[in-house]
């Protein structure tokens, strides 16, 4: 028996639509200590990480480890069937699940939903967790902004941090750019921008991986983008008392000549 | 001499917004006692049928039958001259017209535009005013919600009805789900559900009917479905002190097996 | 060295945004007295014209005339990387500059761009400045709005002058159309209708050029039609102490009798 029931529905409806564009079958693992998620992106650059803590939910119990393998598209044609005020609830009685079971309720109204899962071969992969030289948060709307725009005049995309800030800087064809972002306390957190830089790093990333995965701004006001210099970047997004959505992706090969 | 004054514009405007998916070219019937219009659909699947009584215009007149052919598609383009908030006048001096006029008038504004008519050669078929074994109430924005939900799924959505309340349910290759739509007796009219029930239906429909219909949930917050079984159903729009907007639409075979 | 930096930023993307349906590639001219351009559309029927003296710029330095081939669309991207509360500021210290600078400043980022500059070989026109017998103002967005409806119904529209008003005409298939806009004198200048006419006018005008140019609505609240007969007509909006932009555009050949 594995059930469980989301404080706040949206949240999962959000965490969907974030690696939608990602991110095509999955296996959602659920044990004891919560629900996961690992899963290369469809062009085998990108690797897609949820974590889902038992504690975050309204209500939790997972009796075996589980593993579902379910398509994102399918399940977002369920969850599209909910409200973003809905109670979400996922469920499942069997040993080796065939289907997943939703259950939406507002006041009026209560859905149930069963999805098909499949078996799917996938192996998971293990991320170390190293420290990283630099430590960036900022706000998520200004992140999503910045790549966006820039990716307007290159594909590609430089970080360079130092401990004043970070900088982000594009080459094209029809000119160049950088935008500086600077260290500051403000009071609210999400206009917060903190640099841990314990030594500076100058990367360079394919922006359009940014630019899909910049859904999961809605999950968070911030962003943390942790960086060492040739490693792949993490991009960071915490959900509120659950954990967290990460995406991690390598670093093009710096060769400003060529591009 | 014809003239139909509207008290309020943008009712008709959205009464043209409602059909404009389903009809194309139709008869627009006026006499003495109102305007009507009765449409098959493109397809020949759903019937359109239309009914503003001479008393819910702000201005009438009609000294003898008119029947006049038009293009809806002609007849959106001069309304989309009109403002929301525009009175709107149709008149015609022809005693068989070839042209309709629309006057539009604002504050610092005054439109007057012709359309021409054609000559449709088209039945007025006979609607028995039956009784239903269920009619049901419910807000007209969440018919529309959950027929675009579960249209997602499959395009044939199934109808159960009880006392207590309204199942919508549907079954696809990437699972099944049915919401169930509960009875209450809301204080405001737009959230209540009624369940008039004399004996149950269980009926089957294509969506795709209702959600081209659905732009007409702009006209009342209220929609009511009558049904019985095997029978056509009516989506009935009620149209402030003026009438109605229905669509009938005859049921799938149903059968589960198959689909 | 030539340094401009507006007010208020956004004016400028404002102003590109107006003219990038219209033209592709323009030379920027900057001397002592401002900035302005002038080019034909891309189909050599209408012509922009922009304006913008010196003493409306927050900062301004031209000490050598200058000529700056751009593309609009290029432009554009550079912009898009600018919030619309940015100051923006324009820069070269080049006496044959090979790319402009862009400096966009808010609270917490600066951003610096470069856009390449490219050579064009382009005449300026000299456009006299003549009397017009009809001058009408009025409030730019009825006036984008009227142009976008009569669109719906024919290519071509007409416009007659009076002492009251101002009046718009379509004659196509489906039927026929016109607006009249009653000369007003309301307190508020953006409801105001002023109808200046020595002499009345009636012309006819391809409908796609206003509907092209009818972004520019963002710049002003007021439009200015100046109309002589069977001359260009000049669609002018007025930027807050800084200049104008304005559209030519020669009238149709009035043959009611073919159209």
């Amino acid at each position: 028996m594995f059930e469980a029931k989301f404080e706040d529905g949206v949240q999962f409806k959000k965490i969907v639509e974030a690696i939608k564009e990602l991110v095509k079958n999955v296996n959602l693992e659920a044990n004891g200590t919560g629900i996961s998620l690992q899963a290369m992106d469809t062009s085998h650059v990108a690797l897609v990480a949820l974590q889902l803590n038992e504690k975050g939910f309204k209500k939790y119990r997972c009796e075996k480890s589980l593993t579902m393998g379910l398509s994102i598209e399918n399940l977002q044609k369920i969850l599209k069937c909910s409200g973003n005020d809905d109670q979400i609830t996922l469920r499942t009685q069997e040993e080796e699940p065939t289907t997943l079971s939703f259950t939406f309720e507002s006041k009026n109204r209560i859905s149930e939903f069963q999805l098909n899962l499949m078996s799917l071969d996938q192996e998971q992969l293990g991320v170390p967790d190293t420290d990283y030289s630099s430590v960036i948060k900022m706000p998520s709307s200004e992140f999503t902004k910045i790549c966006r725009e820039l990716g307007n005049i290159n594909e590609a995309i430089g970080i360079e941090t130092s401990k004043d800030g970070i900088k982000f800087y594009v080459k094209g064809d029809i000119g160049e750019g950088q935008v500086s972002v600077k260290s500051n306390d403000e009071e609210k957190r999400e206009e917060r921008v903190e640099c841990d830089v314990d030594e500076p790093v100058n990367l360079s990333f394919a922006v359009r991986y940014f630019n899909l995965f910049n859904k999961a701004s809605a999950l968070s006001t911030q962003v943390i983008l942790s960086m060492s210099q040739d490693q792949p970047l993490v991009i960071e997004y915490q959900i509120d008392n659950m954990g967290s959505l990460k995406l991690y992706l390598a670093p093009k090969i710096n060769d400003d000549e060529q591009q």
